[in-house]
């Protein structure tokens, strides 16, 4: 099944949407918003499957799907905490500003608590009022919990999961250092982030979601340009599960929590870090990363980060080449 | 005009309560619950102040207001930042473990991003699953937004305050050193956090709201006995105006966002660190501040972190000498 929300009002309208994304069925009249949804899943969630397989056999009214229609599918939620769960792509942060990664990194989920009160559609431009905040994407995957337990494991945690998607986790790098050093995690330096038109229940993927993992590849382009093509299943030290069950430790989840997946990135086949897709590697998921290897390699960043009018586009395909959760393409604005 | 969310599903369903507390009326046909008010607050607040008045003047049906009853006025909110603005409270933590406070902390606020999707009653026991997590209760006071513009000005944003209130910020202080390690800010070590049965409008306040600062004494005490009478007008080097701009300088804030203080605490009349009541002084609005004085005197905490049965009370009383805000009044439970 395939949920988006319709813009409209502060938390959208609930829609179903075909498996090819073309189609769409109201649903306000089983649940107004997604959120209203996952609050009474197990309740809702039968009705809407049932709406879903109407839509497939076209025996309900239904409209074209507009991607640049779809706020994000949670236009604001309750929660939202975004895990490093790719510790490659942490160990290389710290590799280039000539920082050891400690061991207890490989064990226990570098998290933090993010902004969650505003959420940008998949086609909103990216709001940057100064591009010396150094504006960069991370393109990851997400998942939208039911309610956990306080004290949860991990098994619990991946029952707990109702939706599965993308997002783009904007963030101002040079505003983090400063916050970084505070120690208290960051508030200026992530502003609103954008999640992909459509969320998915974790049976419409398949064998593409095994043991808490999208076992699919993340393309993103930057400018037109084909810039990151990792594999989201490969070198994922933390699953969702533990992602879940990290944060749920000391505390009960509401449900419509989203949980991200940090940055996506492989190491090269060589072990090394990964390279850019011209040079026949996987690229990245954000420019930082990119700025960082040509730092470990030449000494100074080369790849400048966002500017206005700049553009940005982030999807997985399923095995037919069509985008699953539909595509987030954006634009830097002023 | 007092506002106040009686227990009832995920949201809880609001109500208008009398100025002495005793007393309050059904609002939910006018807004069906506190979060539902502050999204259409322009249109709904006038309705809600006549329903106050009706409520003063007896001329509506009215029900028994116990506190008991409350949720937290947003049982679950889009947003909860909180500030660190007493910065002496800061320079404490810091002094205890040796370490310098940054010029910059009396300039830039110190905030973190808390967790939002799931708030304790006033009444709610504190769930604690294991005492060796270092359970410490924070005394704050917080305020509730309206939608706030990115980059909004101090001024702006002061206008943007729609409630006030208090909080008891749980931490969990034995989990903090590790977390603060990483650099992310808190998530295990900061479980869910209590509120103030009722939240109220600036103008209830009178005098004792002034440039966006509760100029009140913040009473707490700790198993029946006085542990803090702190004045929560002084000593606060960031009022909410700088806060909720600090917050919204490269992002919009939703209408409902939760701002915090961070601990109150004042300095002793001699300029050194606060003394406890029993010794003459304000005494300490967490347990945390009165085990770093201990280190600071004599070398090691002596009062312990929060066990299974302490109790925490939390108030503001008015001129004569009525709670404010009602009373949080938490036990800690297994």
């Amino acid at each position: 099944m395939k949920l988006a929300s319709l813009k409209d009002g502060r938390d959208g309208r609930l829609v179903v949407v075909s498996g090819d994304l073309a189609w769409c069925a109201d649903a306000t009249h089983i649940a107004p918003t997604l959120q209203a949804a996952l609050d009474d899943w197990d309740r809702v969630a039968p009705q809407l499957e049932l709406l879903a397989t109407d839509l497939a056999h076209e025996v309900i009214p239904m409209m074209r799907f507009h991607e640049r229609q779809a706020a994000a599918p949670l236009p604001r939620a309750y929660q939202w905490a975004d895990g490093s769960a790719y510790v490659n792509h942490v160990e290389l942060v710290r590799r280039a500003r000539g920082a050891e990664l400690p061991e207890s990194f490989w064990t226990d989920p570098l998290m933090y608590q993010g902004g969650s009160d505003g959420f940008l559609g998949a086609r909103d431009p990216i709001p940057l009022a100064d591009e010396a905040w150094g504006c960069d994407l991370e393109a990851e995957i997400v998942v939208v919990t039911g309610d956990v337990a306080q004290g949860a494991g991990r098994d619990a945690a991946l029952d707990a999961i109702r939706l599965v998607g993308l997002v783009n986790d904007v963030s101002l790098r040079n505003l983090i250092p400063a916050e970084l050093a505070k120690g208290f995690g960051f508030v200026q330096s992530k502003p609103a982030s954008a999640f992909s038109p459509v969320f998915v229940t974790p049976d419409e993927l398949g064998p593409g979601w095994q043991d808490g993992k999208l076992v699919r590849r993340l393309h993103v382009d930057l400018n037109g340009q084909p810039f990151g093509r990792t594999e989201a299943g490969e070198d994922m030290t933390f699953d969702f599960g533990t992602l879940i069950a990290h944060l749920a430790k000391t505390r009960s989840l509401c449900a419509g929590s989203i949980i991200g997946s940090g940055t996506v990135s492989n190491r090269d086949a060589d072990g090394g870090p990964g390279k850019p897709i011209a040079q026949g590697g996987r690229g990245y998921s954000c420019i930082a990363e990119v700025r960082m290897i040509e730092t470990i390699l030449s000494g100074a960043p080369v790849t400048p980060f966002l500017k206005h009018g700049d553009s940005v586009r982030i999807w997985v395909e399923d095995d037919h080449g069509h985008p699953i959760f539909g595509t987030i393409e954006q634009v830097v604005g002023g």
